[in-house]
């Protein structure tokens, strides 16, 4: 280990245990250990902190995000717009600097913390990089060359997720995709022989990995560089590399749990300095030969972007098309005039599944936006999220498909799915990811959606068999909760279209959207075209579908296969003598960004407003006064006789309308809109 | 292959075949593929029809639970309650053969379909037996030493908590448990070469399975016959029997995707009839030899129950006091006077966090109930879920536990506890499963969560870290949709309790459920003891806490950390002319099933009521007409920074009544309990 390398590393590992320390709070383990490894792998990475935009630096995915402090120190020493303040502020209200990594923060590239989903993000980086490079890069011209690379713990492959996205990485043979292991032998419990002794390298080569073992990584720089390097020729598999570290090297408690998740001790701090050869009574200081080192390697990255650069000049001159395309993708914009593609439907079109709407329109796009790039989990001939003639995106050894190729088979891995189109969307290039799997088990993958809305990237959810409408599988496949669940999720659309239109203005708005994620919930049944409906009405997410020819006495809001419904009951309501206005409210995150004066016009003050939707009533109150709904487990049996049995009929529908009007006779009803102030948002 | 072995086989072919026929419906590929495995499995299983709840019986998974006619087919041969009639009412409506396998119908163990949790519950099983063989076995009386068995397929191997169980089955050396992996290479979208070509030998045996392959076993019954048999012999390890089979054997598409989700077309049932040896005129007909060859197996069965109860009743004489508490425990009855072990609170005790409350009523509660088992997913010092003294749930030979040891060490995996809590609950013996996590991570396990409500296991998540409360891990670790997420399923209770009294109701309540799971949803930070609350009180799910001393203009309805919070903000209120109820709401599913005359005791019209709840106000409106929550992220700071900059301060809850009685003044308000019918229960 050459001086510079010894400095630099105890650098890292003292200035991230002052910074642990000044907060108060955080994790001061992982970063001790994984230093040495986090010195070799910047000071071989891509990048330019001058622009940390550039769409081919190396991204680095830190999925045991704990260690966070590890990483910002890195960032900083590299130049990135991040300094000694920002890491004396960490984990402190307002600061760049959160408690785990967020997307927000330049140079961080997605949202970690919670365990297996950073590696699996990983693998998405890197299914993007394939895409991008074999739809770009040309013989005499290598536009997209980029390594994905993750630190990943214990804790990361104990997940479920972790196992989904590594196994498809291997089946992808995703050359491009290097990971550092870090087996401490610790999680917070304690030592990992408690809970956790399964052979990790074995695992990921039965996936198809390749796995390089460092034994001293605590030290051992130039074994830790040989396998970096070693890891970048092998071109056919993803590689692992197991570092053999000690959580919490150089501390007093090293090789413990106790320094897995508190900050160490002054007195440890102390003795670490000393150690380490730096002034234990300085604090968050930084020698300038060590930022002469960092700036050097990002002095570097700068010069390779700007080859890069230059690179990119003469392929544009060359393959003028190819490089507009490039330029457009980078800048966010769909093609011009890519809404035409959308199709829309009358009332004289026959009665459709959603799903095979949903088909049609993904068809009309992908041929004119080519950064769509979606899949299924395994569902492909269920949810119909393939199009006529996709080439699967595929290995091109395989026979299967090319990189190039825009369908992907997830096989049945909801989670991975999801934590996998996370990491394509964050990739850039205005990559916009789909996946299909049936609505009710988007719940396997909860905690991707979730960070999908966190850190705001549009991913969409192609989410089929939406109601006990799926029939004969009966209640371990009918979503009963699943709506309200995320209907609750802040910055998350969740379409249920009820006709073609809806259908389209589900994906114009899902396509359009820069930050906000989407799941679009669709029907296996037959559901006919709406009179009334339209791409722009929908569009505000809630519209007044038909009003009565006089004053409405009731107002019934629905949702998907339930509106055609409502519309029959209004028939019945109308005969006999109440006056129904049928409202369609296929995404409640759109209606509530409409103003209130428009939201208003459509659920106003004085008529009672019952909902109709065959899922759970729960949250339904925001918008109605009764609720019809479903707050139990659906049925395995004929779609129709579940509908039957539910009362989820024309007559159904019409008799808890009329139930409602004599309910309410008399009372002066607002409006649920009618707020006195908004919650915290 | 016995003739009689080949008439059973190709019986059970068939009789599937018909069945998924006449239901024009369902997945008739793999019983084809999996009836010689069901064969030579059944016939050497220990069961008795006339008694399907034997405690000591083998326990049967089918875990890829698509395959259920397979299931259903054999139930129906060996004599369970379970007609031809009822496999001709296939998939119908109020049948006792729904489309996938649930726990009402006799004989199946747990409900299946949702990939990968079926093997993950068999994990539940067998650590269920081997702490019950440790805690009552002698060593003269064996009186517990059945086998777990399971059937998985691909799917059941991609989905990432098949991942957690099984690693922890192989850490934990379950060697009662047997899987049978039908490697047939198709999923539904096609050849697994598309999507899954790990090695799934290699990655079990990673994990510490044995793994023991049959390469033809569509017919070679004498290698399935002699794998089971070595299956039973390995002792100190979980076993995998992977048998290579072709999907719809026997059918012309046999090998191919098209047999796996379709019925046969008849032509295709009657050549796969005729193939066999039966008349392809005939349905449903099965020849007596057949159902003789299945009795002998059951009657079998019954006289093995019949010499487990005669040595059960010298058992009873040679240990009384352990014979007592077993029967006791079948019988599904908690000790005598158990709630007496519950601590209680008055507001002179010191304010405490909930989560340290849970530890003290756990700690008061494992030694006088001994089917409480409990475990966290690596976050025991943080959920406070280990009591003192606690033994380890450990295989004896690694020195770190025993099986008879009730706390598990389940690892970072979410998915996995909340599957495998599901099967020990599921092995009867009155198990009382609790799992600890943050409550933002009860979302990686929401498949699990959501089997356990429909199927009505009543476990228990011990859910800390309840909110922003948590602090500087940020907004990554911080629930904002979560209450919500589950509030909306059905048979679930959710509680978030304010205080140490709310905190043993919620584990009274959750302890005594036979049919309804909860969540318990803890804080990280102290609260204060309350004045107004009460174990009996909360058991209610609601309650008033305080009323002002002249009539209330307002009603504030809060949970958990915010009731303290809505205490000291009545205060304000009532200095400011605004005289405040204040009611806690622990559990709105308790709160739900109480009466309506009670309901509005606590929830009256003609007041405003206003909610507050530091997490998402969606589904508040049930109960309130102004909701004060969080509708976005949290952030990463000190609690108490994050608890000012939304205005969760007694100013802020204080600011935001006096606003909700200004804005409704004049109106005349109903409770939002009003309601002009039910949705469907």
């Amino acid at each position: 280990m050459s001086d510079i390398d010894t400095l630099a590393i105890n650098c890292i590992r003292v200035l991230a245990a002052d910074t642990v320390r000044k907060a108060d709070s955080g994790h001061p383990g992982a970063p001790l250990g994984m230093a040495p490894a986090a010195h070799v792998l910047f000071s071989n990475m891509k990048f330019n902190p001058q622009d940390p935009e550039w769409t081919n630096r190396d991204r680095f995915v830190l999925s045991n995000g704990h260690a966070v402090a590890l990483q910002y120190v890195m960032l900083h020493f590299l130049g990135y717009d991040l300094t000694l303040d920002d890491l004396k502020s960490f984990r402190q209200l307002g600061s760049k600097t959160p408690g785990h990594p967020e997307r927000e923060t330049p140079g961080v590239e997605v949202t970690t913390g919670p365990l297996g989903q950073g590696i699996s993000n990983a693998v998405g980086l890197a299914i993007a990089q394939a895409n991008i490079a074999a739809t770009y890069n040309k013989p005499d011209f290598t536009i997209s060359d980029n390594y994905t690379y993750s630190f990943f713990g214990d804790g990361c492959m104990m997940e479920g997720v972790s196992h989904e996205a590594c196994s498809l990485a291997g089946h992808l043979k995703l050359g491009n995709l290097i990971a550092f292991y870090d087996d401490n032998k610790i999680s917070i419990d304690g030592n990992t022989a408690l809970e956790f002794d399964e052979d990790v390298a074995k695992r990921l080569q039965a996936y198809g990995w390749e796995v390089i073992d460092v034994p001293n990584a605590d030290t051992d720089v130039a074994a830790i560089s040989s396998a970096l390097q070693k890891a970048k020729q092998t071109k056919d598999k993803p590689t692992c590399i197991q570092i053999h570290t000690t959580i919490g090297y150089g501390s007093v408690n090293a090789g413990t749990a106790s320094v897995h998740g508190s900050p160490l001790k002054p007195e440890d701090i102390a003795q670490l300095k000393k150690k380490f050869g730096f002034d234990p009574k300085k604090f968050f200081a930084v020698p300038q030969q060590v930022y002469d080192y960092y700036h050097k390697v990002s002095a570097a990255g700068a010069k390779a972007e700007k080859e890069w650069k230059s690179l990119f000049a003469s392929y544009k001159k060359a393959y003028p098309k190819e490089a507009a395309e490039y330029e457009r993708r980078q800048s966010g914009k769909l093609p011009e005039g890519w809404e035409k593609l959308l199709p829309s439907y009358t009332p004289a079109d026959p009665a459709t599944a959603t799903r095979k709407l949903s088909e049609t329109v993904l068809s009309d796009l992908v041929a004119g936006i080519p950064e769509i790039i979606g899949g299924s989990a395994d569902l492909t001939p269920s949810n119909l999220t393939r199009w006529k003639n996709a080439v699967d995106f595929q290995p091109p050894q395989s026979g299967l498909g090319e990189y190039s190729g825009r369908y992907i088979r997830y096989g049945v891995r909801e989670f991975g799915m999801g934590a996998i189109m996370n990491g394509i969307s964050a990739y850039g290039m205005n990559l916009k990811a789909y996946g299909g799997t049936f609505l009710n088990f988007v719940s396997y993958a909860a905690g991707a959606v979730r960070l999908s809305a966190l850190s705001g990237l549009p991913v969409i959810w192609v989410a089929t068999h939406d109601s006990i409408g799926l029939g004969e599988d009966g209640p371990t496949h009918q979503p009963i909760e699943t709506l309200a669940h995320f209907r609750a999720l802040p910055n998350l659309m969740v379409w249920r279209p009820a006709d073609g239109n809806e259908v389209s203005a589900a994906y114009k708005v899902s396509l359009e959207s820069d930050r906000t994620p989407s799941i679009i919930a669709l029907t296996r049944q037959g559901l006919p075209e709406l009179k009334g409906s339209s791409v722009e009405k929908a569009s505000k997410g809630g519209y007044v579908l038909q009003d009565p020819s006089s004053t409405a006495k009731l107002i019934i809001v629905a949702t998907g296969s339930e509106v055609s419904l409502s519309v029959k009951a209004a028939e019945l309501l109308e005969k006999r003598g109440i006056p129904t206005r049928v409202v369609s409210l296929p995404d409640f995150f759109s209606f509530d960004h409409q103003s209130l004066e428009y939201k208003k016009s459509v659920l106003p003050d004085g008529v009672p407003i019952m909902s109709v939707e065959v899922l759970t009533t729960f949250g339904w109150s925001k918008y109605s006064h009764s609720h019809f709904g479903l707050d139990r487990f659906g049925a395995s049996g004929k779609a129709n006789d579940i509908f039957n049995k539910f009362e989820f009929t024309p007559e159904g529908v019409a008799k808890r309308g009329a139930a409602t009007v004599g309910f309410f006779k008399g009372s002066k009803l607002l409006s649920p809109l009618d707020q006195p102030f908004t919650s915290i948002q």
